[in-house]
């Protein structure tokens, strides 16, 4: 199976990381198409992989998947052996609960807290909505690390789907200057510490784009 | 395995609606239990099944499993003989993309065109941004009935979780008189023909509670 994957800025799009994570951590090949956002034609550039006019998008052989849960549940499905859910049904539950809750949700993190690798904007960004999504995330973390990541550093031990798609916001807490419990702060450095986390931050930190709307600077 | 379904209003609750119908269309036992939303300690009786505090959630045995999506990829490995995927690799991935869009998307349409199952508000809540994702709505149905709905009357042509998704897409549109072209209208009319969608709405029909902030009486 070819795989190419479509993805946006790797300093702003948190929805890209979510998959091309997950394809990094599983090892598997795939060519990568980044389209900086909001550059020249990139609208049209999208909409020749999709219809939904969004990345990131999947494309598989001939045909396309997009949006970043429906592309995890597939690679779930087509690579049994790395475990991307756990096998226990109530962590499995778990697990997809939080990444859906993480799909559909935190709006108000996602809105003043954009994505932004190489910035550092501390204290800035705190609603009063922003303050209660970080405390129901880091209720996740602690509820996740306590019942099921004996077996290692990451929500559920190992890497799982939940990890990708909170992948951004732990990017986001370094960007923000979120103050963390040890249990959130462990987790948060696992995370970065993933050898793809840091090959993604790299390759943002040096892209030459500026997306004015997801900086702080006036 | 026991199942219990909690959810809101079946007049309002449009998420509610996702994983009861597919719950039905399996034609498996549950019970149901429903919480009148804004109604009392209806928050606190929330959180006895769910830490993310919101409707639906499914009970089995002993475990939760919150978010419709979770559910229903949940209830597609649990009866697999349901075909509540498609099982031909491009039709099942434009399934799961879709369903995505539904579960993260079309703000817009659910802020402006709540559901309300019992109302007749013809004309209403169509801002530009509606008019677009409506727009969108309409050309994923032709998509998936053009090319994957020959087998039947719904996208896929049988029932799949995709359809679970639009249900209260279609109950919005009767609401709000939103004029289909004829693949999209018999699509909307085989979803509400369907028994468990007449069961649904003949049971919110008679709901003694009114949320006024999704009535367009002032």
């Amino acid at each position: 199976m070819q795989l190419k994957l479509v993805i946006g800025n790797k300093n702003y799009s948190s929805w890209s990381l979510r998959p091309w994570l997950v394809l990094k951590q599983l090892g598997v090949e795939f060519e990568e198409i980044l389209i900086p956002l909001f550059v020249g034609d990139w609208r049209q550039q999208i909409g020749q992989y999709t219809p939904a006019g969004k990345v990131p998008v999947l494309i598989c052989d001939h045909f396309a998947i997009w949006e970043s849960l429906a592309i995890m549940e597939f690679l779930v499905e087509q690579f049994p052996e790395a475990n991307l859910l756990p096998t226990d049904p109530a962590a499995r539950a778990m697990n997809r609960s939080i990444a859906a809750e993480m799909h559909a949700g935190f709006i108000n993190v996602r809105t003043h807290m954009p994505m932004n690798g190489r910035a550092r904007y501390p204290g800035m960004g705190r609603t009063i909505d922003v303050l209660k999504e970080i405390n129901r995330i880091t209720t996740i973390w602690r509820d996740c690390r306590n019942r099921y990541g004996s077996g290692g550093d990451l929500l559920f031990g190992h890497f799982t789907i939940a990890d990708a798609m909170y992948a951004p916001v732990v990017l986001r807490f370094v960007t923000y200057g979120v103050e963390l419990d040890p249990v959130c702060q462990a987790y948060l450095e696992a995370v970065l510490n993933l050898p793809a986390m840091q090959e993604w931050l790299a390759a943002g930190a040096i892209e030459p784009y500026t997306i004015a709307n997801y900086e702080y600077q006036v």
